[in-house]
């Protein structure tokens, strides 16, 4: 290691002079990918990174790499980075303390004139939020030979605006070809976005890796009738059934160690008076191990079999996607790098997708999240405090210079 | 009693006669109140009323009086009746049947000249179905004192059209003042608009009352957070909550051998991988009896502070309606009357609301049901057998027949 400091208030700054490009009036931000707000902070981001002397390429989706040579450039960089586009409703962390936070990594350097033996590479990824084009981690997805550009192209907004349209408004289709800059290994730097580290007070998660999660539509189809005079054990009652379901898929995520939730429920013909005859609701599974997952599908299927009294309740998948196990080696760097910084740890998994997700299947790859107020994102309110993101940055530059050694010396490219 | 004979055939004619005004192509009606389709049937009905011999009056709500003298007309008469207005996805049986019957009736009569000593007077209610106008049962209830003309008058439909305009324009504002009208008795036959008697096989239910009913819409505020990164144990998810209370309700009602639905569920800002922070629903509960309904309340909101994680959990009621039980020498003559028939019956509770519960509160009063097909109502396949509709409507004019002998004898007026 070394003893190089990640300067808090530096970093703070950033973030809060970032945060007026799409800054609304209750202190969040509205940055929505590719928009002239999301212009402005690509902006600011090449001209911060120039200063430095990286050498800033844009590939046809519009990721931002900024390059940052090493001692020896045969080896592939090291890549560090997030997303600076936000949700409509959101805040000032969530994606861009993982970019501020690469910044203020090479300022450090720079400033130290400190030199990796591999490249830096930082990297702005393109709509990982997937607010304005579905869907989210877009440009790391296509990075990684996910999406095809076409894919990404052909993606509409709600106002009819095409992915291509939007990118070529704002001049950011750049020349460098898809997936042609290689890593050595990509660490990412994100808020929890869940309420775990801040509940047992840890300063920093060590992330092994990524929630599988699978989503599903669940249609009951049971018979409207009057709610005044049908006796209760004469109904087909899509409602209740669905309240059975909900509650039972919440038990068997509890007993699994998994996580259940429905965020939509609509009845077809709604009445007061009348019993639902048609109810649609989603389901949201996720589980640390894709095995667990499949038994839970399992039981809540079987679940939705016994227990209706409705005429017909079809569960149907409607996205999957699989558990993701960080690399080993990244992990250790975090892990050797938080402890450097006199941080406390714990592993976590991630509950939400990142654009590690996607640059996992093509680099060894690992994510360190810090709390966040109460869990909030997504949300004006959206808050992690300076000593937090200042720690996180630390660990994530200790990391970075740990892996920077271990992989040289092994031979990493 | 006597040997007088309903004729199945003509009154099966004049329920599908009728059927066209406002007949929709998948063989039900749509006769909202007071449009067109209304002024025809209306048109007809008085037509059809004034050739046995009646005189019609309308009164300022619309409410339409066919009065047949009586032997003694210092008796108060004895009406008969229901409505001729329909849902908007209504049959051709509700309402209808109870009006038409009515008219077979009078129709017996004057084929046989036989002459009742009370005066017989035959109604059609403005206004029951509240589909067009809210609430239900609005001119029944005018003339029982329960709303006031000016009340009726402003009532707005979904085009922004009045009462008042919509009476005018279809020219049924009649002289008639409101509640001058005076029953000896009043007799109501209807579809059940539930299961109970076809499952049973039962021909004539004895209508004994109508259930008690109270209408709530529940507040639950507990908070959004994300589905991917949020433990079970660290959620306040309101769906969880509503679906708890839904079914806790419902046992709650079959406990107490009442009634519980949720018929109107909604989340404030829906998201497939959000937990749900902000759900509203509905609950409309019912029973025999207003001790019991009561009881039930009680408990449910017991349980609503007890159970739920969310935050906060507000049940406001926003209507209810007392139990009704109908008049017993109505009842003992409509079960003379079935009897007579030669009817299967059972005593019944009316879980719907009838143009019989505002006037039972100025005459005795009570209603025959006869079964419908899988206890539909509101609905286009809304059935009734003619088998039904005759026993139904043969029931009906033996009861008023010896309810006119019992009735005169005892002096009433």
């Amino acid at each position: 290691m070394s003893n190089l400091r990640i300067d808090g208030d530096r970093l703070w700054d950033s973030i809060h002079e970032t945060a007026v490009f799409g800054g609304t009036p209750d202190g969040g931000v509205k940055r929505l990918t590719l928009s002239q707000e999301d212009r402005k902070v690509r902006e600011w981001f090449k001209s911060q990174c120039e200063q430095l002397g990286c050498r800033v390429s844009i590939d046809e989706v519009g990721n931002m790499f900024a390059l940052r040579p090493g001692l020896d450039d045969n080896l592939a960089p090291i890549a560090i980075g997030s997303h600076l586009d936000t949700q409509p409703t959101g805040g000032k962390f969530d994606g861009i303390l993982g970019v501020l936070a690469g910044l203020e990594i090479i300022r450090v350097l720079h400033d130290a004139d400190y030199h990796t033996r591999h490249p830096l590479i930082l990297v702005n990824w393109t709509n990982e939020e997937g607010a304005r084009f579905a869907p989210a981690m877009l440009g790391s997805g296509v990075h990684a030979g996910v999406f095809d550009r076409s894919f990404a192209d052909s993606r509409i907004d709600a106002e009819g605006v095409t992915f291509a349209q939007a990118i070529e408004a704002i001049g950011y289709r750049g020349p460098t070809p898809l997936g042609q800059t290689r890593f050595a290994a990509m660490f990412e730097l994100h808020i929890e976005q869940g309420p775990v580290l801040e509940r047992e007070a840890i300063e920093i998660g060590v992330v092994t890796g990524v929630q599988a999660m699978r989503w599903y539509d669940l249609v009951i189809v049971g018979r409207e009738a009057h709610a005044g005079s049908t006796p209760m054990d004469m109904r087909q009652d899509a409602l209740a059934d669905a309240a059975q379901i909900i509650l039972a898929a919440q038990d068997v995520a509890r007993r699994h160690g998994g996580l259940a939730t429905t965020g939509q429920i609509t009845i077809a013909a709604p009445s007061r008076n009348v019993i639902p005859g048609h109810v649609t609701l989603s389901l949201d599974l996720r589980h640390e191990r894709d095995g667990e997952l499949d038994a839970m599908e399992r039981e809540i299927a079987s679940i939705i079999e016994d227990r209706c009294q409705s005429a017909r309740a079809t569960l149907a998948p409607i996205w999957k996607s699989p558990a993701v196990r960080f690399d080993a080696s990244c992990l250790e760097a975090i892990k050797k790098g938080a402890s450097a910084a006199g941080a406390s740890t714990r592993n976590i998994v991630s509950g939400a997708g990142h654009d590690s997700v996607y640059v996992s299947r093509i680099a060894p790859t690992a994510m360190i999240f810090i709390p966040c107020l109460e869990g909030l994102s997504h949300n004006p309110a959206e808050s992690a405090s300076k000593k937090h993101c200042t720690l996180g940055a630390q660990t994530l530059l200790n990391a970075v210079l740990f892996h920077d050694q271990i992989s040289a010396d092994q031979g990493s490219s």
